[in-house]
């Protein structure tokens, strides 16, 4: 006889996987058993996670990494409340995470049964969708439902705007499958493929309305991994400046501009820089001065991509374009639009070779800096993984790799929660990792590095120990002088070396800039972590002095 | 001039001391700065927690403790999220927490803003309401609001049944509020004293209904530190046992019985056990054998207090009163109601008796039980925490103090999540704490053992490292061989002694029972972590062992 949990259990995983659900992190418990052991037996890619914070987190960075959906399995109660923080991210970062809970059965809900929190919509707006499914149930209408909403719910999380779902699963005892039971076949869904693309008026509307005018591509964080190749080939064409923020993934291309967000720092823009018209792609820029800046001067900004429709802080851009980057690249390629101005090559262009010469040159001193003159060094296929708050925007404002490097953030909510677990997520693609992470980042995520252990991925962590929140020295509060160590700095005083050892990670303390650029040339395997000590007091004036210089730089390029 | 932003924080801070919100959980962060000046201003009690998750359960832990509301305060984002897990426990064991979520404004949200994601209900049923307030609306109403209805949201929080509530506080910059402006003058909403008692004829009825029947008290989790002398009073009135959970606060009375969920795992149960009525108070019994047991004896159960309205997951309670505990039973004891029977004296008594010499002949082995029988050492003024999953049931079955003991645990959702924080909380009022956890529990909530150096509570925790997840092997999915280990034991191989180090407590390796028996008697400082290195996969041997001697005792007892 049929055992119809099994039955609708592995419906459910099959149903899944036809529309590309084929791997989870999994957290142990009782009441997930039978997916549990059901997903073992499927073959299908697992990864274990007993803290289901950081197992969220994994999936996240594993989603991040592959472009597409990643399962979560959690048994009942505060375990599955435990993935918020990471589908709030991946909301905001439109990454579509299938969170699977199970549950205790609606007989048991609201009347004291232990482990039952009420797990119905549980993530409220942090998923696009949630649905009880009944794997109990042996009505034949439930499995056909399992097998055909299922793959329609998978492709809801993919598509765009894509986010997280939640499949919830109340389970009753006798909570162990059969194993020996055959898998069902299930029919997979055709979801044909969509393009979304121009329609055909729409590029000669756009060819006129650009004609004479200097162009500016602006890519924010690249989520959807976007071809390089494709926006060099249209910067090239349209004379136009990629202000590449430090998650696009295209620092280092010819086109690319890395200074505009020191520049803006440093309120040294000057008016010939400012464009007549933005491209926009991609999530909100790590800089907190292009928007406003463009918004200042009026800039025509288009939107581009159907994750971002209105998705502009600066509440600015009015052209926005629910299209396919690069179909959009590739029209614009194809129209032969040319450029009739000489932006790039007049503008920016000797900025960009001035600001290489001055990246060069600061390497020295150990300083929050050092770390990001130090791993421009990197080279393919490492990769490169930035924390909150600090580093993504040091980062942003001076790393200029010597060439196109992955490198990618949580940048959606921009919690500095998790951020360990997610670049685990990132590096079990088997590439040589590098995450540049602040110490009470690295603090709040330390469970992370089980991870790391477990999945033997090999990743270097360099830790910026200032010995508290960096951030808070920039913004006003530093002037309440009183309370400011207590309430913002924060120092926690970890030993970072003996955290290290803890996990078994090779350690080093980096005592000075040159020995961390020696670390970027050579291969490692396994867990390990370098730590800088640096003074978080000092951080502003080294800022300060940072902008001075290009401030110099800004004028001593619009002389010539 | 009057600062809108400062005048109407300090309000709120004001209004929600003024009904008990005197003592916070803060975790920094930009968007929160200004109410966290103003309550380092302010002079109320502020622990400082980095990482929010761990930051909500401390904040459980000091309000399980107190009994009085505790405020939260996290920056806007993911932070927030990282609230979820300890707030479903809050709302499954009845728990005020007022948590603050500052938030970005109106205008910032949905269209792509940093650290914005949807803030308004975010915690969906896991809290009881969700209110939005607007501090820098200079509008007198708005002040006057803030000034009313917080006091109300903070009444909502401690009425029963009780739970956490969310006020989410969109703020714009500039952050930083004025800090030499007075503190304004707020009425103090004066809510009387409600006492849920007994209707006139009501006590009547009860007293005919129970003439000479066998009266059982269970006592669940004691929420609410009812008087254990009240609970004795009545038991010797009535002639009635106390099975006492473990969690009940009331073992080591003279008429606690503690052996019954034993009894029952061991199916050791005589007819003559058998209540005819029970008058059941707290949450749901830790035991998951006492209910189904009175139901299959149809016995009649009398559900006593307004947070347990119909809360009893064996669906059978058919009496509730929503009464105040203690109410109900001074009004038992004023009402001269008298046993006709002797159903403790003959029944129970001999048997406690016997239980009590099985426990004191059984600390020889170093199992998970050894910890049982050690702690059973511990005297007043230190106090128990213990964990999910395995402690908290080994203790219900097996421990037996001497005298009465505060012991409490996360025993609403039971997550194996958040302990350490917790008991920290619990800590923090100043007495000799225990925290008896397995290696998993302990490994999920690590960042748990930065708040208590903090903190500087006098916290003993001893772990039973089992390399894994010792439940499990009570499970069915022990048979599923091929899989077990890898989904189910899930050994992390944690470095105890390491984490000890990193935390810089106090480490010990007990060898043997009698070593953690001496440890008990020894005053001590800070924070210490025992480690007891024990084989999981003969637990369920060692069980098995136990309740055999749990059989023979009942048989031997019954005989006489």
């Amino acid at each position: 006889m049929v055992d119809t949990l099994t039955e609708n259990s592995k419906t459910l995983i099959m149903a899944l996987a036809a529309q590309g659900v084929r791997e989870y992190v999994v957290s142990p418990g009782s009441r997930n058993t039978p997916l549990a052991l059901l997903l073992a037996e499927s073959g299908l890619k697992l990864t274990m996670a007993v803290d289901e914070r950081s197992a969220a987190f994994l999936a996240l960075g594993r989603a991040k990494d592959g472009q597409r959906p990643v399962g979560l399995l959690a048994t009942s109660g505060t375990a599955t409340a435990n993935y918020l923080p990471a589908l709030a991210e991946a909301q905001a970062t439109h990454l579509p995470l299938v969170v699977l809970t199970t549950d205790r059965p609606e007989e048991l809900q609201g009347i004291g049964a232990p482990q039952t929190i009420g797990q119905t919509n549980l993530y409220g707006q942090q998923t696009k969708l949630a649905l009880t499914l009944h794997l109990q149930d042996p009505h034949p209408d439930v499995q056909e439902y399992i097998a055909y909403k299922t793959q329609q719910v998978v492709q809801l999380a993919v598509s765009q705007p894509a986010g997280p779902v939640q499949l919830n699963l109340p389970l009753r005892k006798p909570l162990l499958p059969s194993l020996d039971q055959p898998w069902p076949k299930v029919m997979a869904a055709d979801f044909g493929q969509v393009e979304r693309r121009l329609a055909s008026d729409e590029l000669e509307r756009l060819r006129s309305a650009w004609q004479g005018r200097k162009i500016m591509i602006l890519v924010g964080p690249n989520e959807g991994h976007w071809s390089p190749d494709l926006f060099e080939q249209v910067a090239e064409q349209l004379d136009a400046p990629i202000v590449a923020d430090i998650l696009s993934q295209l620092r280092g291309l010819p086109h690319a501009i890395t200074g505009l967000d020191a520049v803006l720092a440093a309120q040294a823009d000057q008016p010939e820089m400012v464009p007549d018209v933005v491209l926009r792609f991609g999530g909100t820029p790590v800089s907190a001065k292009i928007l406003p800046w463009l918004k200042a001067h009026q800039v025509e900004v288009y939107q581009i991509g159907a994750n971002y429709l209105g998705q502009d802080h600066s509440r600015f851009a009015r052209h926005h374009y629910a299209i396919d980057e690069e179909s959009f690249l590739a029209d614009i390629l194809a129209s032969e639009y040319q450029a009739t101005n000489r932006y790039y090559q007049s503008v920016w262009q000797p900025l960009q070779a001035a600001w290489s010469s001055l990246n060069q040159s600061t390497t020295h001193k150990l300083t929050d800096f050092a770390v990001v003159d130090s791993l421009t060094h990197l080279k393919q296929p490492q990769q490169l993984f930035l924390a909150n708050s600090m580093p993504v925007r040091d980062f942003e404002q001076y790393f200029q790799p010597h060439q196109v490097l992955s490198v990618a953030g949580n940048r959606g909510a921009n919690g500095i929660d998790g951020t360990i677990s997610t670049a685990v997520g990132m590096a079990m693609n088997g590439q040589p990792t590098w995450l540049a992470i602040g110490d009470l980042a690295f603090y709040h995520d330390m469970n992370g590095l089980m991870l790391a252990r477990q999945t033997a991925v090999d990743l270097t962590i360099v830790v910026t120990n200032n010995n508290g929140g960096g951030i808070f020295s920039f913004l006003p509060q530093a002037a309440a002088d009183q309370y400011f160590e207590n309430l913002f700095g924060t120092p926690q005083n970890l030993a970072i070396d003996q955290v290290a050892q803890l996990y078994q990670a090779e350690y080093h303390l980096i005592e000075k800039p040159q020995d961390l650029v020696a670390l970027t040339q050579q291969p490692w395997t396994g867990l390990r972590i370098l730590e800088l000590v640096t003074d978080r007091t000092s951080n502003t004036d080294v800022h300060a002095n940072r902008l001075a210089k290009v401030k110099e730089l800004v004028k001593h390029v619009a002389k010539h």
